[in-house]
């Protein structure tokens, strides 16, 4: 049983691409791992920190998505990141001993800082969040870490961080391992990637009328405008739903589609219903959970209790070996 | 009644100069102000990381000597920095707001990275260092600090801080005005400015025999080579002392030393009987408490209690403005 450590960033609502992508493979460790999963809200502070004003309904959105989705209290660890404030405290501490020439060359944050329109944007901060990453699976002694293959390089600075705390500290930090992740690809309404960003993803908080009438209106393959026309399920957006939610009959539905088989109208419903009987109860499980905030804010607090336990014992370890207290 | 903040870097054993150019100010602050004083032991991580082996050790020097200069916790909070854990994660939301551009700029920073010959030492916490000191400084609202010269634009950059962060969170921070320190040169025994990591200091840990002998070997005017030669005290580091330990004298030590009226050995001998008169009380003191360290520890905690109490206040106020927690 190995120990792993996720978190979702509360960005809103959580997405079918977001379920695909991420949370259904928490819910396969859940299974057979020890698991930390959490709710990243001091990292939405790295990059959103101009407009906190949704942050505080986000992080319930996400906790009670998480748990309407199945994530289960009594099988994980499952928490809110600044409810166990050691995570910051360790962040601080991790971030004496980084050097920032390791930071500098993270892809993301080049990335980000080649695209930035406004320099007040690059905050001390958002060039440490990968500081603050490895805190969050350090604490826990994570043998292992989900990650998409852009995040390859930030566990590699985990890695690296715990190499160089052990080395000058006789440290007991465990250096992680990647658990990489296949990535979906799963396209929104307008045929770009599923993103809250880009306004073209389907939401748990979305009504089932609007989860329909959002299919209805999705972009499929633009070269099939007429019925008769051979359609090609790898451009279209509708069969990245099908891939996911209909596994069963996708090899069919492929086939229907590039032989005009199947018009997009049908093809559309056949997933529709699919998503329906996946996504309204989560719809309707979290609306529930939101309808009742001091019932979300019990399982988060008792989550929090039991990383706090695992997260004491760990800062203890660390301030003796910096020789901290007095 | 003014809210003070500051802080001893745990360096080591305090000297003489530390006693003139900080703590003597605080011991006139505590009569009449409302005070925060305390180790930054976190602080000493920002240069000191590859080697943290003395730091317990003198973390507890440090509030030992404090203790025994006559800083009175039933006057001030006094406490160590690392025990109120409130001040890395305020430190770590405040790097969130703070642009990178405004840690480059800041003196120190630009000083040190021009004579820094490893580049590994330029971590992301001591480019951060302004924000802890802001952390430091705005959890206790307070409505000035002592600063030496050098530290005016740190506080430039802790005001800055709390106009951003009021700015975007309709936050309630203070913004300090700066109680502006008379800067004392006080020379060590070979004619530098006395500092620990020149070796040339009188500190609190030197036993009575130990202090005299380094006045004894303090170097004076050196242009005054015989007994009757004239000197110069602007030059002599003796006179420092005199004018520190032995006020009312130094006058006349100052008219005495330039027309040769007094010798050096003689010079010598008089500061050191004040110095002693000083000096060994106060090392007295501190080895007895160092030798009951669970006295030191309470003492600590009852600090740590007191200022963790306000700190848990702000710290309330600044997550529900960053909208932090469910």
């Amino acid at each position: 049983m190995k120990t792993i450590v996720s978190g979702a960033r509360p960005t809103g609502s959580l997405h079918l691409g977001n379920y695909a992508g991420a949370i259904a493979n928490w819910l396969r460790l859940q299974e057979t791992e020890h698991c930390y999963f959490f709710v990243a809200n001091y990292h939405m502070l790295t990059t959103g920190f101009l407009d906190v004003s949704q942050l505080h309904e986000n992080t319930g959105i996400v906790l009670a998505e998480l748990l309407a989705m199945g994530v289960d209290p009594d099988k994980v660890t499952l928490f809110v990141q600044s409810d166990v404030r050691e995570h910051a405290e360790f962040c601080m501490l991790l971030s004496m001993l980084t050097p920032v020439s390791w930071l500098e060359r993270n892809p993301t944050y080049k990335d980000l800082m080649d695209n930035l329109d406004q320099p007040e944007l690059r905050t001390a901060g958002f060039l440490n969040y990968p500081v603050l990453m490895a805190a969050d699976i350090l604490m826990y002694k994570a043998d292992a870490v989900p990650v998409g293959q852009d995040q390859a390089p930030h566990l590699e600075i985990t890695r690296e961080i715990a190499r160089r705390f052990n080395h000058l500290y006789d440290g007991v930090l465990r250096e992680p391992q990647a658990i990489h992740i296949s990535p979906v690809l799963m396209r929104g309404m307008d045929g770009r990637k599923m993103s809250k960003s880009y306004g073209n993803a389907i939401s748990f908080q979305d009504t089932p009328e609007t989860v329909r009438e959002k299919i209805r209106l999705t972009v499929t393959d633009p070269a099939r405008v007429r019925r008769n026309d051979p359609g090609n399920p790898d451009v279209c957006s509708v069969f990245d739903l099908h891939k996911v939610f209909n596994p069963d009959e996708a090899p069919e539905i492929r086939h229907l589609c590039q032989t005009a088989g199947i018009g997009c109208v049908e093809c559309k419903k056949r997933v529709a219903e699919k998503i329906a009987a996946f996504h309204t109860p989560i719809h309707e499980k979290s609306r529930e959970l939101l309808a009742h905030p001091a019932r979300l804010a019990d399982i988060a607090a008792d989550g929090a209790k039991k990383a706090a336990a695992v997260a004491a014992d760990t800062m203890a370890e660390v301030r003796e070996a910096m020789n901290l207290g007095i």
